[in-house]
């Protein structure tokens, strides 16, 4: 019997997935979950449960929360990533993430064949194709929904007559959530003008009360909230569960997908968001002006091309590799003001800060340099453009 | 008698310079002051009742606000320009905009000299020099500020002893208004770590009820607010006037100045903010990838190169060709929610919308292709990442 | 009986595809050849011979060479183009221009289908399948030597079998001739190490004397060649006539294929490799350091972006109008001597050359600034690295 | 006595200076030779010698030649680096290298001040001005050359009358040797028209007689000369003894100075070209589409700044850090063919080549994917583009 491994979630579509394989396409099926920060420990009990009750060979449990940390979101804060200036890829970079350990794990097990219940319309299909293709080359990739083009109802008739009898009502929302964000699609998201009602959102606005927190950070990384150095994997998930609730974070994402079609999506990613543009804050005062630049520009692309799936080009570590060497002193304290819907980053404080009054003090005073020395370096600083216009007559 | 043209705001400085240039220097000053769109009638007219006062042989108010609209704020919008992804470039695009026109004015008149009252601690010495060495090669450059280095004290006595008593008290934040946002420098900007307080900012918060607008564009220009086709200066102004009460659009900017040093300052631009977010969601429907991606580029050194005052490099017109030629599908109108100290937008709608239900939707289904040629685009999308993994061994 | 427009060259594999969407597929044959430059009058009778010797219903020859000149290879001169910094693009360009002109083609006479020749290993099966998905979308792609697999014998068989008799001699080298450049491959390039033999380049080095020719170009368009007036088109073609027998500009082209394999392809293409060299030079007196730069970055994106057939994505339009743009300066004279297998770019002569010895001399003697301006500048223009390394104690 | 240290060539210009700091300014002169390759161990002899003549209280030689490759041409060899497309940086990678060890030695041995013999017409004094203010921000800076303005003949009245009498006769060309080529200025390279005569160039063309060679690279650094594995230093010397004499790498290169102004240079560096272009042609079969794509444009930034003299501007260790990265798989043999003033790439050789016939041949056979593969790539690849033209109706 062929063995395959099942990318698991317990809903419909790979319910419906367990019993094909092993029923239509005879095979021994070891379903897989992996854990990238957005399951409690109940959420993976019932997934194992609903695993078993569905006749899997095994199921496995891969816990991957810190290693999508230092591999990817790490990066993604180095970067201060967010696509097309809204999205901290949420999904995308755990996407990755999924099938890389998927992979991994059907190496390991020595799988012939590998499932996932992707449809013929995202961006999941093909990030999971192509990280299959690339990690695990002699492996057969089987998508039986996209395949098989099956509706839901198909879908619950097909459960239902092996047996399983699966709840039809649908959710109104898509809901995908992990350690660097919720999404949310459905409904309004499928259209160009209207935005997510209150309901939509998973997280209601609770917290009213503004408060000031303080986020440390040392070479680019969060390693403390308030003061306590709890690491980074703890700063993220305890931010989120106190940022969260004042509904910070909450935008819809458009943007383009891998496979050319415009998508829109919602999410609320409170600590994302904060923690991207508090680290952003501190490298203005702390990095010179063409790391910024270049950052910026060469972040952007590893934003994109991470979303496309394509983590496994060496590009990405060569990338990584400007990141991190640009954090060297990226180190201090920014202080941050939250308030319902919104919040302000109040500033920062580190030894590393190039706004050092020592140097001169924008529009006050100047020391180490002259009025003098500004005239001779407008003078040059100039100088080409001046002579453009001179030889051009148009001075 | 020399004619020298001094760029005259009717502050300490100014009337200093005025005094100075006529007095010590044995000058006919010709004072001039460009409007644009930050000087209301009644500014505009004290401004010159204090030149006449000084003593000066001419004074003339040139308004530029249209010209600055057109030759500079369209292309920041076109640009989606933030700098640092946070500040409108406020200050920096007028600057350019009214040294050019102090150039102009001093060709025009045949003026032998061009006085500015610029410190040499800031951007602006560096803008106005640059700019005039450039339009009017031969002119001579005088910034008895910069050169003097006098105290604000040495400098009211100056004036007082003639005959021009000034009163001492001065603002604790210094404001600059304009077309395209309000800047406010002082006591918490001149440190890294401190905001400003309720009390900087020039608008009081007193808008508390969400309302719900609409903001047309053509090819990239804001010509309508509410259906209103009123075209883009009222666009700009009477947005202004609606939204900055809601506190929309505050922030500080800190960055990198032309001279080296890290500079901080805060900002209250609303209609700017609204705008260039609004522009960049109608965009992010309209526009393909890689016209979003190169954009970004682009316009990232527009600003960064404007903010430095090289407004007069050839390569800004190359640049502004290559934005301008982008706006030609940018038309619609975007939705947008005002709300105390925020914004959402809602959506836009289109004739040129590319997510279009009709060529497949989002996570939902897939017109135009199939499943199998996903399959195959992810095969050949990564079919070089492949190869080079099995290469080199490490798949 | 349906319609379809074959691109035809009356190769092996054209004349297999005539016959059989004719005979096996029952349609009606409507031949056309796209000439960019590559054919003579000659051939181009010889193609439509054949053509209706296999029974077309109707063959038309259109020229695209001036639309060639102006849609692309005008770009390509303008962005300094090589790709990889060795290959002209001869083969990419061309393709793109062919698909379109036939695209056009099919609309006009209402074909139902359109064929190309295609294999499924190269680039021009993905250009052809783009360029008329965009162009044409409800018409039928028909591949049938990429869709049948046919080996070289088995199409020869099946032509012999329905009356028409194929030389069975295969060349060694295929060989692809166009306006900008000729592409040569086979046996040694398929190799890594190895480099093409004296005889498989089509021209062989008669000219051994050097010569000195000038080239003149207006506004970045090489409109004169040794003083004579003869637009650019003719420019091309006689400077290739003049320096091809020199053996000028042979190399080989390795580089990224767009389906992700590396494929390496010899070419000659002596007039094109020197326009850009001559343009770039000339470019390099006439445009300031920024417009260098960010030609070289939007360019080299351009080179590939056609070279992967996406020329209809608008933003080739704008970077088309970038590149427009900056041209506005590049008129001269470029002096250029001839050797075999090489040449030297002697000089240029151009009202519009930035190297002015009125306003300063490299190495020699400073006008228009002083050396204290210079001690000035070098101290504000490292300014930010100065403090960079006081504050990080690097000092 | 001030303690001073100066950079001494033994020229007339530092042999001013150096009378003139001590005579004139009363210093106690410790003059320092930094030899980056270009000095023999005679001329090292004599330079002391013609120090110790002039009276100075020490003379000291630093030998930078490994630390000079290990820091700079090191990653200009990653990079490819070739200005404007044509020259290898010789002479302003060299400045940096030795400013930076002149302002080691100076704190070294606690100089209160350093001199170096700039005139106010070029990049050096930019060079040095500014990597003295970063490194040893207290020491202060003498130029004397550019102070003075004295002219040639004045320097050697000024000289003689202190009783060192000095050749009158100056050289028609300025040259500039080092390890990473020489430059050659003067008379024609003051114009934009002429090219250098044949007698100008420091090494004649002697080697008339074809050879090929290899050059075997290391994670890209250049460690085997014709199999002999000798080290990067001793690969670039001997290969420019070999190599030279063929008149390879001879040009001129038209470029921005620091100042704003164009300059032309003249340079013969044999060894640089051919190994840049070595390396970038392994590169073309070893790296993947967009680590060529991103080494391009960080490593022509790279090759701008350092030009600039801003090597110390932490930005550099960034893009450093992405230019070893992505040399993991840079390894293999690469062979060359020279010829009187020309080389030929002729191909390579390496384990790391992605042109594998094992993974699909171009234009011949496809491994790994089917034509229906293909297919479906061209048709989601094309499917943004596709979408636009039928939304905005100009399919």
């Amino acid at each position: 019997m062929k063995k395959v491994v099942l990318a698991f979630s317990g809903g419909l579509d790979t319910s419906f997935c367990c019993i094909y394989l092993s029923k239509d396409l005879g095979m021994e099926v070891h379903s897989v979950v992996i854990n990238t920060g957005g399951f409690s420990a109940e959420e993976i009990k019932n997934i194992e449960a609903r695993a078993y009750e569905l006749g899997v060979k095994s199921h496995t449990t891969i816990d991957e929360t810190e290693d999508y940390y230092r591999d990817t979101i790490k990066y993604l804060i180095f970067g201060n990533v967010l696509k097309n200036a809204t999205y901290p890829l949420s999904v995308s970079a755990e996407r990755v993430c999924q099938a890389t350990a998927i992979a991994n794990y059907a190496k390991k097990i020595g799988a012939a064949c590998v499932a996932h219940g992707s449809t013929g319309a995202g961006n999941d299909q093909v990030r999971f194709d192509m990280i299959f293709n690339t990690l695990i080359p002699g492996v057969e990739i089987i998508t039986p929904i996209r395949d098989l083009k099956l509706s839901r109802e198909a879908e619950i008739e097909y459960l239902g007559k092996h047996g399983f009898p699966y709840s039809a009502e649908k959710a109104k929302y898509s809901i995908n959530k992990g350690l660097w964000g919720t999404s949310v699609g459905g409904a309004e998201t499928l259209t160009s003008n209207q935005y997510l009602p209150e309901s939509a959102w998973p997280t209601a606005v609770t917290s009213t009360e503004p408060q000031t927190i303080t986020v440390d950070f040392e070479k680019g990384e969060p390693v403390a909230l308030n003061g306590n150095k709890i690491g980074p994997v703890a700063v993220i998930q305890q931010l989120q569960d106190l940022a969260q609730p004042y509904g910070i974070g909450r935008d819809i994402h458009v943007g383009d997908t891998i496979i050319g079609i415009k998508g829109r999506v919602g999410f609320e990613a409170a600590a994302p968001l904060i923690l991207v543009k508090a680290h952003h804050t501190l490298e203005k005062h702390t990095l010179t002006k063409w790391q910024l630049s270049w950052k910026d520009q060469i972040a952007g692309f590893y934003g994109n091309w991470m979303h496309e799936g394509q983590m496994h080009d060496p590009v990405m570590r060569d990338i990584e590799a400007f990141l991190a060497s640009s954090q060297e002193t990226v180190s201090g304290r920014v202080i941050v003001e939250l308030h319902p819907h919104r919040f302000v980053i109040i500033g920062i404080e580190s030894a590393h800060d190039l706004m050092n009054n020592e140097f001169g003090s924008y529009g006050e005073m100047n020391e180490g340099y002259t009025g003098d020395d500004v005239k001779g370096f407008s003078k040059i600083f100039g100088n080409q453009t001046i002579i453009w216009h001179k030889v051009n007559n148009k001075g």
